[in-house]
C-alpha cells in the first residue's frame, strides 16, 4: 500500500491489526493446552506453524491484499491498459534492507525456541539454507523469465524463502529447507506477476512474499521432516491440520481487514490526494523531502523525465478516494 | 558541530575528551570502592548511573554544547532574523543510523552488565520499551505541534529514549521504563527547539539527545524501582546523590571542554573557509564527493535552487573565525 | 573486477572458485590430520592460520589479481598515460558496508572457534584491536601522503587491518594485533598505488586488502605470540612453515585462476560492451536503473559532467574483450 496511503491510516490499521487480531489468531496456534488448531486432530498431527509462516506472514499478507485491493492502484500504474513499472528510487539501500531482514532472521526463527539450546544452531541453518535457495533461484527463474536477472527478484527470492522455512524450520531437514526454499523462489516470481495481472498494485511484492509463500511454507511443513529426510512423512492428518488453519486464520483475517480498511476509507478517507502522491509522501504526509538536495527528474524543467506517471500525469483519472 | 568543523581540530578534541575528561568522571562513578560519586550518602544512595546516561551521554553533550556555541551557527541557518531549516540530504541513511543505533544499544546496555546473566534479558525489555515509547511519544507531539509527523524526531524520540533509560535500565520497572521514554519523547521536540531560539545550531539535535536526556535519565534513576512499581521511591537521598552527579560531572566538562575549544580556536582555528562550508567538508576536508556522479541542487545553473543557504550567500557575513 | 564484468562469467568463477578451489587449499589447512600444510614441521611449527588470512582472503585476492588483469582496466582510468579517479557514487553506502563488514568479522573471527568458550572474547578484542589500529593509521598515512585523509583509505584501513589479524587472532598479544593491524593501515595505502602504477584496475582496493594483508597477517602469525608479549617468538620453523602455505595455496590458486579466467575469456567474453560500461551494468547487466528517478552527470544534457570516463568517451579505444 506504500507511495499512496495516508499515514494517519496506516497508524490506525497498525494498532487495530496488531491489537486485536494477531493476539486473537496467535492464541489459536501457539497458547498451549488452549489453543485449538494447535490440539486440532489430538495425536494424529495438529497444525504447526513454529515461528510464523502462517500467524505471522500470512495474517500481514492478508490484510495487505484486501488494503491494496480497497485502495487501488498507484496513479499511472496500470494506465492505458498497460503495466507500467515504477521502479524503486534506490537499490542500494532495498538490498541492505534484505540482508537487515535475513540477519534479523535469525533472531526470529531460532530466537521462537524461546531458550539456548541445541535447537537453536538447528534452525539457524534451515532458514540459511531456504533463503540461499530462494535467492538463487528466483535469480535464475526472473533471469530465464525476462532475460535479465532481476535484482528486486534475487531480494524477493531471499525473502520468500525465509518467510516459507519460519513455519517448519524446527522439523524439517536440511535437504527440505533447500527445497521449501527454492520453491518459494519460483513462487515469488510467477506471484508477482499474477498480482499484476488483476491489477493489484503491490510495490514491493510484499503480498506475494509474505502471503503466498506464508501459505506454501505452512503446507510444507511435514513433507519434509527431520526423521525421515526427503520423503513425504506421510500424515495426511497433519496436512489436513495446516489447510484447516490456513483457511480458518486467513479467513478471520480477511473479515477483519477489510471491516476495518472499509470503515477507513468512508470515514478518513484512505488515499492521498493525486498531486501529494504525484510529488512524494515524503513532502506531503512529512513535510520534508528524503533526498533533499538531490535534482529528481520530477524536478526536471527540461523534461527529460522519463516517468510514466509524471508524464501521463494530465490524463489520469482523478476520481481517487 | 557537523558541517563546519575542521576534521584537525575535531580529532584533537575527540583525543583529549576521550583520553583525558571521560576516565575522570567515569573513575567517580564506576572504580568501586574509590567512586566517590557512587559512594556518596553512604548507604542512603550514592549516585547511580548504570550505563552512562550521565557518565557517557551527558558528557559528550556538553562538550558538544559547548563546541557548538563556540564554534557558530552554520552559514545562513539564522540568517535575516529566523531561523532556516537546511534540511538532511539523505533520510534514508538517517533512519538507518537510528537502527544501527536501537540494535547497538542491545549490546551497550545489556553488555554493561559485563556477564551473561539473567538481568540480561530484563535490560533488553527496559531499554526497547523506552526506546519505542520515546519514538511514538515524540512522533505524536511533533504532529500536535507542527502539523506533521516529522522523521527527525521520530529518530531523536528513539534515541532520546535510549538515552534516558541507559542510567536505570537495570532498576527500574517495565512501566517505569515506558514513562521514562515516553517522557524523553516530549522533551527532544521541545529542547531541538529551545537550542534553535537561543542560536546554538545543532544540526542533529545531539544536545537535545544525549545531554538533556541524559540528564533526564539520570534524575530519573530511583523514581521508578522493580520493587515498588510505578511508586516513586521515596529516597530523597537517592535524588540528591543524582543531582550531585551530574552538576560535578557536568561542571568539569563545561570546563575541561570550553578549555579545549576555546585553544584550538585560537591556535588552529575551529571553523572551515565559508567557501568550503557551502561546498561541503566532503570535498574541502577530505577531497572526494560523498555522492559522486548526482547532480546537486547546488550546482544547478539554471537556479532552482531553494537553499537559503546557498542563495544568501552573497549577503553572509565573513568574518567567521 | 567490478564495473566491466559480465555477472554471468562473475557466477560461473564464483561458483568455480568455492566449489573446487577453496575446499581443496582448505583442505590442506583445516582437515586435521590429513592436513599437510598444518603438520609441516612435525612439533617444530606447522602453518598456522586461524580463521583465513590465507585461506579465505588470499585465495580471494590471487583470484581477483588475475581476473583484474585478464580483464583489463575500465574504460578511461588509465587513458591519455595518466591514472584518472573513477570515484565512487555513494560513500555513505561504503561506509556502512565498511561498518557491516567490521561487525561481520566479530562472527567470523570469534565464531571460528567453533565452540563458546574464553577464546571467543580474547579474539574479539584483538579482530577489534586491529581493525581499529589498521583505520587510524591509514587515515594518518593517506592525510601525509595526499595531504587530505582519504575516507576510502579510512575504510580500507579497517578492512586490512582485519583481514590481517585474522590469521593470528586467537594466537598474537593484544599489542601484537595492535602493531599488526597498523602496519596493515601502511600497507593497503602504498599498496593501492602500487597496482594503479601497473596499471591493474582495482576499483575498491579488493587485492590490497584481501591478498597483500592476508599475506602479511599469515607471516605475522608467530611473530607477536600471547606468551612473550611484544617479542618475537623466535621460531624460524613457525616462519618457514608459513611461507610455505602462502607460495603453495597462492601458487594452486593463481594457477587455477588463469585456467578459469581465460577460458571464460575466450568462450563466453569476460567484457560488458564498452557503451554498456559508460551506461553503467545495472541497466546493461539487471535491466534496471540503481538509482532510478535522480538526475546524473552523465545524463547531463548542458555538458556539466566533470568524469574522464565519460567526457573522453569518443577517443577510447573500442578493442575491449
Amino acid at each position: 500500500m506504500a507511495e499512496r496511503i495516508k499515514f494517519v491510516d496506516f497508524i490506525i490499521f497498525s494498532l487495530l491489526l496488531t491489537g486485536i487480531a494477531y493476539p486473537i489468531t496467535g492464541h489459536w496456534v501457539w497458547s498451549g493446552a488452549s489453543a485449538w488448531l494447535f490440539n486440532l486432530n489430538g495425536d494424529a498431527g495438529g497444525f504447526r506453524d513454529f515461528a510464523g509462516s502462517t500467524v505471522v506472514h500470512s495474517v500481514g499478507g492478508w490484510a495487505a491484499l484486501m488494503g491494496a485491493a480497497i485502495l487501488g492502484p498507484r496513479e499511472g500504474k496500470y494506465a492505458n491498459g498497460r503495466t507500467s513499472a515504477i521502479p524503486g528510487h534506490n537499490m542500494s539501500i532495498a538490498t541492505l534492507g534484505c540482508l537487515i531482514l535475513w540477519i534479523g532472521w535469525f533472531g526470529f526463527n531460532p530466537g521462537s525456541a524461546l531458550a539456548v539450546n541445541e535447537t537453536v544452531p538447528f534452525i539457524a541453518v534451515t532458514t540459511n539454507l531456504a533463503a540461499a535457495a530462494g535467492g538463487v533461484v528466483a535469480t535464475a527463474v526472473s533471469w530465464l523469465k525476462d532475460g535479465k536477472p532481476d535484482l528486486s527478484m534475487v531480494i524477493n527470492g531471499i525473502l520468500a524463502g525465509l518467510v516459507a522455512i519460519t513455519a517448519g524450520c524446527d522439523a524439517v531437514s536440511y535437504w527440505g529447507a533447500v527445497i521449501i526454499g527454492a520453491i518459494a523462489g519460483v513462487i515469488v516470481v510467477y506471484s508477482v506477476g499474477f498480482f499484476d495481472s488483476i491489477r493489484i498494485d503491490d510495490p514491493v511484492g510484499a503480498i506475494s512474499v509474505h502471503l503466498v509463500n506464508g501459505i506454501w511454507g505452512t503446507l510444507a511443513v511435514g513433507l519434509f521432516s527431520i526423521q525421515t529426510g526427503l520423503l513425504f512423512t506421510g500424515n495426511p492428518q497433519q496436512l489436513i491440520s495446516q489447510v484447516v488453519g490456513i483457511l480458518t486464520i486467513g479467513g478471520f483475517t480477511v473479515l477483519f481487514s477489510t471491516v476495518v480498511w472499509l470503515t477507513l476509507k468512508y470515514t478518513l478517507g484512505l488515499r492521498v490526494m493525486p498531486e501529494e502522491e504525484i510529488q512524494g509522501l515524503d513532502i506531503g504526509e512529512h513535510g520534508m523531502e528524503a533526498y533533499s538536495g538531490f535534482v529528481k527528474e520530477s524536478e526536471d524543467i527540461l523534461g527529460l523525465s522519463s516517468m510514466n506517471a509524471i508524464s501521463d500525469f494530465d490524463n489520469l483519472p482523478k476520481e481517487s478516494v
